[in-house]
């Protein structure tokens, strides 16, 4: 496996998993371990869009944390799409992950409407004319709305998301009065959430919520996540999210 | 004091306060203990409208947690408002408290558009046709949307709200989406938002939330507020605001 400048592999430490990445690029974190955690629950020969992928990691772990048949994975960065599909080739993943390098706007040139099973995204976090920005085009588009914004991943995601359809994603506490505005605007009905907190007594740092298209109104809201003890080691059920324990 | 039949006096052990309940009405609980304490910060010569203020339990309470000038309690139900308002004369509040018997949907009979500082409310949390019915009259209105549903109580606390005024309610986890949609479908924008989890590997059975009338969009959730520890015996921030602490 040949890599260009800047690039590393990460082991998964799941199931042999390997992936790329550039430290010139936004670097999974958290986020997309507990997004896919989250969403493991998906179901037995479904079809997935993972929207934004990125380096590909939501994708390349729900290939062996659920059955499913396919999975979608859309990047708007090329280089960045490139480098996800380099992964994909490395876990031998090809017949499973299928890369689009493109914008979400233009997902119908791809695929049909009421076609997929499952919807999961890990989309950028930050308003277009928030936050520091001194950083590179790469990461400042990972982060921030700049070439869609969580509307057009919720109205896309929505559109290509079969009737009872879930849509999964993970992002920051003070989004989600959008989100769940934006569900709604969409026929995704807010169904679970959960509250991610660093530690016991702090504020959650990062909201799980999964809808379901076309549902009734019932939004069940799960124990807290929480990620540190007091000692500041993982708890059990991080460590079993990792793999650890 | 002379109590009517069924009736007794408790003591809420803050600052002096008793309140009159009724055992064949809807009795306090938890509920408007925490919202009381979530709305304390309140600010002084305030002027706050309690929706479906039942016993007055947390007019009675804000009107020593905040300095407050006044407090509109509104309540549907004639034996219930009058129960109320003999538990506010018992208090000496008269001057403070003022209770109204009539529907929410009639407020603008009694109250100015744009005038309130703040909107307190803990509504009945269930749908009108769902759970259990076996009850009296009284209770089923404390609990179901039988005489106002969750749109009343939103749409009528912002028109009679100030620009820039405090909508504070109390209400189950599964209503979240409902209230926040509402909440923006009547320009009153969720600013915090707290969980409360009877434990703290236990899904949530209650959310506080604020809201401001036309604010911009930035949801803050607050720490975990859990009840019991490990032991069953109450955590420190509840004996807190159970003033045993």
């Amino acid at each position: 496996m040949e890599l260009k400048e800047n690039e590393r592999i990460d082991d998964l430490e799941y199931k042999g998993l390997k992936i790329i990445q550039n430290e010139n690029y936004f670097c999974f974190g958290m986020d997309s371990i507990l997004l896919s955690d989250f969403a493991k629950e998906i179901k037995k020969d479904s079809t997935i869009l993972d929207i934004g992928t990125g380096t590909g990691i939501i994708s390349i772990l729900l290939s062996k944390k659920t059955e499913c048949k396919k999975i979608y994975a859309i990047e708007v960065q090329t280089e960045i799409a490139e480098m996800a599909q380099r992964s994909v080739k490395m876990n031998n993943l090809e017949d499973k992950i299928e890369l689009i390098n493109d914008n979400i706007i233009n997902i119908e040139k791809y695929l049909k409407n009421n076609s997929m099973n499952a919807i999961v995204t890990n989309p950028p976090y930050k308003k277009k004319d928030t936050g520091v920005k001194n950083e590179n085009m790469n990461k400042l588009i990972s982060r921030h709305e700049i070439t869609a914004d969580l509307e057009d991943f919720i109205s896309k995601g929505s559109a290509v998301l079969k009737d009872k359809g879930s849509f999964y994603m993970v992002n920051r506490p003070e989004r989600l009065a959008d989100i769940i505005s934006l569900f709604r605007k969409y026929k995704i009905e807010p169904k679970k959430l959960r509250m991610v907190y660093p530690k016991i007594n702090n504020k959650p740092n990062l909201i799980l919520i999964k809808g379901i298209k076309n549902a009734k109104p019932f939004l069940e809201i799960e124990k807290p996540l929480i990620v540190y003890k007091e000692d500041n080691n993982y708890t059990d059920e991080i460590l079993k999210i990792y793999n650890k324990k």
